[in-house]
């Protein structure tokens, strides 16, 4: 593919594939894109525009084919393309992320666990190798991790990120509660906020009480841009 | 305030509210659109749009004021409005949401946390009320809880949900790996995907591999939509 995407809709993208994975679950054939839109608080404007990015896809006055929506977002964008991907700091959250099974299984595998706490190591029970955050950088090289979770408290973040650049790491999700940062700016770093999300959800409350809040896919959603 | 703001933009604006605390925090005084839409991956267009939708806030051939947007911000969407919140399923992720320090003492502050597991419930210690799952509608009746996080498995998920529902919650972040809904399309809900952060990294990687990615504030970033 040589079109140029923007990151923006790259990232609806993704998230119109997941859903295109959940309508097939549930038999669903065909998808209008207001209805996409409505699923995915974007209007359907966006969603036709974000499509589009990827190229032909045939007729859509009838709907977009659900089966074929899916295979498209995924050839397009490269789903298939499987990555290891780690996970440093085992404390609470590490821990539930190493019980998902999607990341024990899935296209970004987790194959290794990093914990500063040797005590900590000993006592967890996964089949997913787990190391000494000091090996961090060694391990992530040797074993060829892509993608990295961080889920160490506050103050160590930042260093922790610098270790998994260094072992090669080429994009980062962070929960701890403070953005980090890649020095050449050449890693990808998603900063995820659990907090802001509570933020975000007594704001859009507070519009919706003094009836200040648009739908994106009311009787008229216009322009969204 | 009686202006209509799209969805997806106050989702922005809350964003932008968490960047002017942190650049607040660092001693950064003054601050332009294109350094904003850098931070949060969105174009400078976008940016100031967006704070178009909250009026007047003066001159801003010199940049915006930190301190003066981060006010504009909380005033108008009404950030400064507290919330009760409760954790529903206390199993690892569950746990860790209940050590973060910003639930416990922030604006929308936790006080209640449910498990459907009554030996879980004793053993855990913190400083937050918990109660087995079969009381979560009247708890959450009888303590005005308005916001809430689902950490419970797949399968429990929207139950759950239906019974934070009938206790009068009016906003939701789902973390389990399926959406869950409301049935009067009155409650808004944020459903989380951890593992759709890894597709997203993914796909991003394989386009800037591919350089068919577009940087949203390249040198020429032109307009996103």
């Amino acid at each position: 593919m040589n079109r140029i995407i923007p990151e923006p809709s790259v990232i609806r993208l993704c998230l119109m594939y997941r859903l295109m994975e959940r309508l097939e679950n549930n038999g669903v054939k065909t998808v209008f894109s207001p209805d996409i839109g409505e699923n995915l608080g974007i209007t359907a404007h966006t969603i036709r525009k974000d499509i589009s990015f990827l190229g032909e896809i045939g007729n859509t006055a009838a709907g977009y084919d659900v089966a074929k929506l899916k295979d498209h977002i995924h050839g397009n964008l490269g789903l298939d393309k499987k990555r290891f991907a780690c996970i440093a700091g085992l404390g609470k959250l590490g821990q539930a992320l190493l019980n998902y099974r999607q990341f024990l299984d899935g296209d970004y595998r987790v194959i290794a666990g990093f914990d500063s706490d040797i005590n900590n190591l000993e006592m967890l029970r996964t089949s997913v190798p787990l190391y000494p955050s000091y090996r961090m950088t060694e391990i992530v090289k040797d074993m060829g991790i892509e993608l990295a979770v961080i889920a160490v408290p506050v103050q160590a973040a930042q260093e922790v990120a610098n270790r998994l650049i260094a072992g090669g790491v080429k994009g980062i999700i962070n929960f701890a509660q403070v953005n980090v940062k890649s020095k050449s700016g050449q890693v990808l770093i998603r900063n995820i906020d659990l907090y802001g999300e509570l933020r975000i959800l007594s704001a859009l409350l507070n519009l919706k009480e003094t009836a200040s809040l648009k739908k994106v896919n009311g009787p008229d959603p216009g322009k969204e841009d």
